[in-house]
């Protein structure tokens, strides 16, 4: 990969990218990984590359809805921790609840792996956050990282996707599952969970079938709901997610409208 | 990567992903080659996948323009070769026009691995076009694949991305580069060549710097350029293709409109 410069306009676009295609050289990510990740790239251009109005609102709601959850859990996959495990693990510890690696093509070695690379970020977690104090430092050794070894079954699934950890998964009563395919999120649903996703296209399956969606980048969008989950300033609302989608595709819509949006998109 | 069944409404967009990913295993393609068939699987999702009246339009136009051409050549990159090497074959034996491997992350390695997979998409082509007499035969035997000894460089372009062939690119003065980057597709228009391009991002700097642009995925565009290249029907026009480029964008904004909209992306 070709360095590239601070005045780049799409500088944080081109990191992730990066850090992707790394991940991916490594054998984190399935092969589909990095056509997956082009998509959101896609989509994410669309959105402007910046958390819309509506995202934000949709990030407090997910927020204030893990906060109220009796056993909620984290749900990863390779791009998910390659993009942003610091930022999962922080909201974990802040909600004291484990997170779950769980890939749609799974192998044993690839999801050892993502739990060693969580491993080494909780590492930079903690040597960052070293002034928040021993408490919070408790905190984030506390994090369960799950996955390796399942012992529930997602109802409704057919082959080895519906594996899952009973402490995470298979527990829960709230799933934040950033980057799910569009099968797994309606099998969650189905077994009445509340699901919170983070899909950076609201036309997809998983988007629609969700409680919440935020449409932003995953990792602008976990940040966010780390801040938020901290402040724990609201409570759950009655969230009309349909709507809310259709606000995402008006601001993709317009990003179409008028010359001035010709932009170079290289 | 898994079996797709023949009632996926998706199966043309798989079965080009399944040829994407399998190049890249082979290492036919850059890192960053599965990103960008991402970026533009996203494009097509929101152009139905299908050719647009403006593309077929489009299209006409580039194939008169090749045919009305002294020295045509189609530069081709990896994700081309992979997913549509035969269609540009054909369409270089009608034009009697070579092909040339032109990279932005350029290896020799790559260059002769990707012009020994155009020899056998040829063997594929001849055939799969056996009833089709023996002058098409030899047509399709003509076909210079150029790229290997580059003896040229595009005015105006730092780094060996410059670097091409004289009898191909360096010659030419009308070029078919499917699926350019920005900074090449502008150099060639500052090297006052007529640059044909088929790209899905109508936003993209390439699409805006071309002459002429097909808004279509390359494998639907160049089955309708080879067509259109043997009909050979029209003649050039006066093509205002920030219009055309305008078309394209209303379509996409108009997939947004509308709930009947909210389908399955997966």
């Amino acid at each position: 990969m070709v360095k590239i410069p601070d005045s780049h306009p799409r500088k944080k676009s081109l990191i992730s990218r990066n850090k992707i295609v790394s991940g991916s050289s490594k054998g984190l990510l399935a092969e589909s990984a990095l056509i997956a990740h082009g998509r959101g790239e896609a989509f994410d251009y669309l959105l402007g590359e910046k958390t819309s109005e509506i995202a934000k609102l949709a990030i407090r709601e997910v927020s204030a809805r893990l906060l109220a959850a009796k056993k909620p859990v984290i749900s990863v996959n390779g791009n998910t921790v390659v993009l942003a495990g610091e930022a999962f693990i922080r909201i974990a510890a802040a909600l004291g609840c484990p997170i779950e690696v769980n890939l749609y093509y799974t192998t044993r070695e690839r999801v050892s792996g993502l739990i060693s690379l969580l491993e080494e970020q909780r590492k930079e977690v903690l040597s960052e956050d070293s002034a928040m104090g021993t408490d919070w430092q408790k905190k984030i050794l506390a994090v369960d990282f799950l996955g390796l070894e399942t012992d529930f079954r997602i109802g409704g699934l057919e082959g080895p996707r519906a594996n899952c950890c009973k402490a995470g998964i298979g527990d829960a009563d709230s799933v934040l599952v950033p980057l799910e395919d569009g099968d797994r999120c309606e099998a969650l649903v189905k077994n009445l969970k509340e699901v919170l996703v983070i899909d950076l296209n609201p036309l997809s399956r998983t988007a629609r079938m969700a409680t919440v969606t935020v449409v932003d980048e995953v990792s602008r969008a976990s940040k966010e709901i780390f801040k938020q989950v901290s402040m724990n300033n609201y409570s759950p609302s009655k969230w009309d997610n349909i709507s809310a989608l259709n606000e995402s595709l008006k601001i993709i819509s317009n990003s179409f409208i008028g010359d001035s949006n010709l932009q170079n998109s290289d």
